[in-house]
């Protein structure tokens, strides 16, 4: 073990989980205006504004097996269509590695899928944590009106982030609005 | 990978950091009443009572080198002398494992140290996250006089707890109320 890394602390704002120290890696609906399956409803929104869906902190922890990498993850309350602002989703590189996250304010799921084709959904509320297993692609939905969802999450530093994936075929199921409540659909754009 | 380990939720009140579905493990003075400095002072409070120090969850999660083992841990207000409630503290049995801890309530300090007699402080409060890095021997101390400190933990699930080490030689640091405000002494019990 050659990196050197003191002990160290980091400010989270608990009602807007974002850090005064460090700067957060924000994706605004331009960065993943395909994901969404509504692409026409993105095209005509990106027409006017470039909304931001979600934001997240990477703390440069070294990527070692041994190292925990962690933050906060952000995710502003809105709608694509009638699909909710969602993170990107992904699978760990590393598929082998768990993830946990901790909520501290908002109303949403957690979307998971095996390559294997299962799927599942955990509910976020404030003191909820949600565990998602080795192999699992997981991706963050808000589904209030009005709040962000705020998670802390932790995972093995050295996991990394297959994006391709998802972002080639999709997730097999979605989060959207019907009747004015979370309904979990089959994606139709799903490959 | 053999285990079979499906998503899943559980619930913590951001407020007591005590979940309704789970059982925590909790720590009495009886518990470790060596590890307080006056040894003296903690045997004259036995007569009387058995305070609850502290209380942490345990998940159960299958100890494999790609699972992430978490929860709150709960430390109570209260000195024994003048020295604060803390946690036992311990190494990890993987020396080479780290953690993070993310505190939603309360006032603190994380004290660490390494086999090679590196030792620091950390500052918990509503919000803060602190890092441990691989090979730092970890206790929390709650130094609020009335409020508890609530943290949440992320570890690698196989890293294992070794605190025989910290039983048998103690911190090489205390952190004791001194004029009313907490402060780093040396630890004239260390061995
Ligand atoms: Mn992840
Ligand atoms: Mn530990």
């Amino acid at each position: 073990m050659n990196e050197i890394l003191r002990p160290f602390d980091i400010d989270f704002d608990l009602t807007t989980g974002l850090s005064r120290l460090k700067k957060a890696s924000k994706r605004y609906l331009s960065n993943m205006a395909d994901m969404f399956y509504d692409t026409e409803k993105a095209g005509d929104i990106l027409k006017n504004e470039d909304p931001l869906i979600y934001e997240f902190y990477e703390m440069g922890i070294p990527e070692t097996v041994g190292d925990i990498a962690f933050g906060t993850s952000i995710v502003y309350p809105g709608k694509i269509g009638n699909e909710y602002f969602m993170t990107k989703g992904h699978f760990h590189t590393v598929l082998e590695t768990a993830e946990v996250y901790f909520c501290i304010k908002g109303k949403g799921y957690m979307l998971m899928e095996t390559p294997e084709g299962q799927w599942d959904a955990q509910e976020f509320a404030p003191g909820k944590a949600v565990y998602v297993p080795k192999r699992w692609a997981h991706r963050s939905i808000n589904v209030s009106p009005t709040e962000p969802l705020i998670t802390f999450f932790a995972f093995r530093a050295d996991a990394g982030h297959d994006y391709g994936t998802i972002e080639t075929k999709g997730f097999r199921k979605l989060i959207v609005e019907k009747d004015g409540r979370p309904v979990v659909i089959d994606n139709p754009r799903w490959s």
